[in-house]
């Protein structure tokens, strides 16, 4: 079982308006709401991949409820510590008279979180370790939470033998790999961020040094795949030419599909052409955390990958 | 007991951000989520004015719940019916940098409601006017439900001795004129819409006649006050200058306050000045659906009731 922590989770909302009246009245054509935030994306994905999956993360209020409503319609088993806040919603109106780019989104920060909630829930988190052969840290803290937490869950993890697979930025990242967890999966931009100067895929290796202590940094570039930098070697992962969709998942599909190729055991470089097939299956995909199995399998013959000495 | 019927109550979410990025991510400086709809404002005045008041509607989904719960948390009795579809959301974003109207809304539409879930409402209802001394019907009808529903709903209540006072528009306001409502309150731009012609204050009362059946019709003119067309004349109520505020509760705040002088008995002048006093001290207020106690006082002595031939 692979664990997945979701300590922000979020009800998306999107709005469909055919032209946006921005300053009045807009009555959407369509509307769609789904539990959102990194951390379940990657346990959708997972549990699509037919891997027996479980969320751990804090939710409270009615928008809480409602996302573990929607865990549960898509049968992803979960189990959140409950909070006293509400828990975030994001909000996207999509205006479909504007060609391309015409998403405007808004994004609540999350409850405040108590030290006394993170205990009951680090409960939970080392009772369910028991079972798990992987954990995936995924997203943005909660307010109210320090930048140590995730590094101190992955040395829970670790002490009980479960690798960590960290997705996360800033401090909170540079804390969890330096407390050793397995992968750390930073984007170009979080990477750049961390090393306080602009990246390109020439400099990223080296600058994956920012992040002593995690025996993998996975970089995602976006379109132009993956690089890795491993305790076995450097590789590069090309995926085939990139296809309109919705990139938002794909980070946390690749997220998802390196937790999977490390419980399989897959050697670095079948692991990282896994995960850059599903990051390019789900960018082709209309929805986040959502993939076709045919555009998956495809995408597993195109993929290259070669080592970078 | 008032009864409030709320077919089609929301949550109205609204997201203060400072400066809005169209197009961008944005992260809204403050939240608030609250009960919505015109019947629930309505019931909120009653309340908020110490009456014996029960809410009656269709609520369904993860945000009928949190509309059932922020009613409880604000102590207003309610009682709906649950219905499969979900209940609608407003969301208004609220643009820190565009002085005055810096104010975009999305209204969703709410649940499609089957004539087997109208039918366990009725049942309700009919129970509840047994115990009523007023019905106020309030708001839009879902999308599923005929616009004779609110006429076969005051029929049922009159049957019962029980007076409707009716607040929507187009052809449900018509036919629940027809159906005998004690007071139909259109704005002006509703009623124009019937009548099919501009209107201004010189043409309101006549148009009134387009709503036959009622026994009064009371027309709100927003800053300008009220005009009222009884059986037993008609009158102009002016409040004292207008302020700036939320104008969107005024008029769910005079169909309270219309309700309660009904129930109290007062005569027509006395019931205009107070529901004009009651809609300019809502409209004072930052929140739809709420009013300073000392605004409604002050407006009172201030407002002017003049008798019109």
């Amino acid at each position: 079982m692979i664990v997945v922590v979701c300590l922000n989770p979020a009800l998306d909302v999107t709005h469909h308006v055919d032209a946006v009246d921005w300053g009045g009245v807009n009555r959407p054509r369509a509307v769609q709401a789904r539990p959102g935030g990194k951390g379940l994306n990657v346990a959708r994905t997972l549990h699509a991949l037919g891997v027996d999956v479980l969320v751990l993360g804090l939710a409270g209020g009615i928008t809480g409820a409602g996302v573990e409503a929607a865990l549960r319609e898509r049968c992803v088993p979960a189990a959140f510590t409950a909070v006293a806040g509400e828990t975030r919603r994001t909000f996207s109106v999509v205006d479909g008279s504007v060609a391309g780019r015409g998403v405007t989104a808004f994004y609540e920060a999350g409850p405040e979180v108590g030290e006394e909630e993170l205990t009951r829930f680090r409960r939970g988190y080392e009772q369910a370790l028991e079972g798990a052969t992987a954990v995936v840290l995924s997203g943005s803290l909660p307010p109210g939470l320090e930048a140590g937490t995730y590094a101190t869950l992955i040395e829970t993890a670790t002490a009980a033998g479960v690798p960590a697979v960290l997705d996360t930025h800033g401090e909170a990242l540079r804390r969890g790999a330096a407390a050793g967890a397995a992968i750390v999966k930073p984007n170009l931009a979080e990477l750049a961020a961390l090393a306080g100067r602009p990246l390109d895929l020439a400099t990223a290796t080296a600058a994956a040094g920012q992040l002593r202590g995690a025996q993998a940094v996975v970089i995602t570039l976006g379109p132009d795949g993956l690089l890795a930098a491993t305790e076995d070697g450097c590789w590069r992962a090309r995926p085939p030419a990139a296809v309109p969709g919705n990139a938002t998942g794909a980070g946390d599909a690749v997220a998802a599909a390196l937790a999977h190729g490390l419980v399989l055991g897959r050697p670095w470089d079948e692991r990282l052409r896994h995960a850059a097939a599903l990051g390019a299956a789900t960018a082709a995909a209309p929805v986040a955390g959502e993939f076709r199995r045919r555009d998956y399998l495809g995408a597993l013959s195109a993929v290259t990958v070669e080592e970078v000495r």
